[in-house]
């Protein structure tokens, strides 16, 4: 992995257009912005733009295409989302059929594609003020939860948020808020600290998506909203179609995270 | 109008509503957030969404409603955007054809209603710190001007910015940046400083929206970006139906002021 931490942001996509990189992207390209991908057809498009410009937290929306088009222009203007992300989810009626490398067969002219900020974006800056982000030491992909705080409808889009879960020293803790905060545009100020229970999280070694993390002694769970609640909502409303990235397999921007950071 | 700084917010929109009063709203219900309306028809609207996503400093969205409902759910759910600002404009094919004091008869179960940001939010904070405001002062509508400074495009969306203009006095220009900074949802800092010139705009004497103030000696002129930006594109991309609201004859809704600051 650690040869993959310093590669360019198109170098990244690259390995993942070809192939040669199928895993998880946190910490690859390191100090590139990622991002999470949802791609939908058009007649769904502004409902699910609207259901991001009310849910900030789970849903900051950082780039969209035009219709049909395939390039985030603001995001990566040579990049193809239809293939430079390591693995894909595709959901049809609600039901994740497919797990795949590529979506260009799915991709028509009536397909938009929609960036959302990832919490990847914040853990550098955790990692500088010396704060463990426990799921990069253990080389595993994030632990995230389906939660049962609601999201604000809209349109058809309705259902519960998803949170990303990263265990944090009891002394630090003051310190994530603070420096998370400062990130409003890739999930922010953390939605809950400290009781899973009362998120209708019930077993944190269980999670929903990506992976667990040890919990140690002294430490508190805190946790963030997530870009996959798009992924739950899906599940839950059943749209036709709808094509996520896989759950921690990310787009990665030519972006740097600095520019996400409010001074 | 003394007597109309601390009204209600839902008196303010029940006097909109009964014509009993048809100026412009800024120091009406002070400490409730004011907005800027735009009403489209429902295939304009994902566009329209998507040209605010990508351009938040002149177009920050409040709230949107659900398609055809006239109801800002969040940001009044007592409210009718067709009824309750004291005028509106019509543009039919770009062109203003009617200014009016309801849209009732054009609203149908098609359109969807778009509250943006507007700068009136900060001044309260401008004023709590001694700094003069002067279109309140003078008792008149804020001076508007188009700008050669370009929105990013989206869909059928594009053209430029329009702003509003605050003479500051010199040595609380500082202080002006810094306390607007604070309110990123509300237009937040200025775009430009001192040298109207160079955004295209020739003249302060002749603003194209709302009226002209005095800028004494010592004062430099600062620039906000301003929610009367669509109908700026609207003459520019020339729909077949837009329906705003009347420069400085604003949306007042139950929100205050506060909850746009950042702290």
């Amino acid at each position: 992995m650690r040869g993959y931490r310093n590669i360019s942001p198109a170098e990244a996509r690259r390995l993942c257009r070809s192939n040669e990189w199928i895993k998880p992207t946190s910490g690859m390209a390191q100090g590139y912005t990622q991002a999470n991908l949802v791609v939908l057809p058009r007649d769904l498009a502004f409902d699910f733009l609207l259901f991001c410009q009310r849910n900030p937290k789970p849903c900051p929306v950082l780039d969209v295409t035009d219709l049909g088009s395939h390039v985030p222009k603001m995001a990566a203007p040579d990049a193809d989302l239809r293939v430079d992300l390591p693995k894909y989810n595709v959901y049809e009626n609600g039901v994740l059929t497919q797990e795949v490398t590529d979506i260009a067969s799915l991709w028509d002219e009536e397909m938009v594609g929609f960036l959302l900020g990832c919490s990847f974006t914040f853990e550098n800056a955790l990692l500088e003020k010396g704060i463990p982000v426990r799921h990069i030491e253990e080389g595993c992909n994030v632990p995230m939860y389906k939660t049962n705080l609601n999201c604000v409808g809209a349109g058809s889009f309705k259902g519960n948020m998803v949170v990303s879960m990263r265990p944090i020293p009891a002394r630090h803790v003051a310190d994530a808020v603070r420096i998370t905060s400062r990130f409003p545009s890739v999930h922010g100020a953390p939605v809950h600290i400290g009781h899973p229970d009362q998120i209708g999280i019930h077993d944190l070694a269980q999670p929903d998506f990506g992976e667990p993390v040890t919990v140690q002694k002294g430490e508190i769970p805190v946790f963030w909203a997530c870009g996959v609640t798009p992924q739950n909502i899906a599940m839950n409303i059943k749209p036709e179609l709808m094509i996520t990235h896989s759950p921690g397999h990310m787009f990665i921007t030519d972006w740097t995270d600095e520019k996400f950071e409010v001074l």
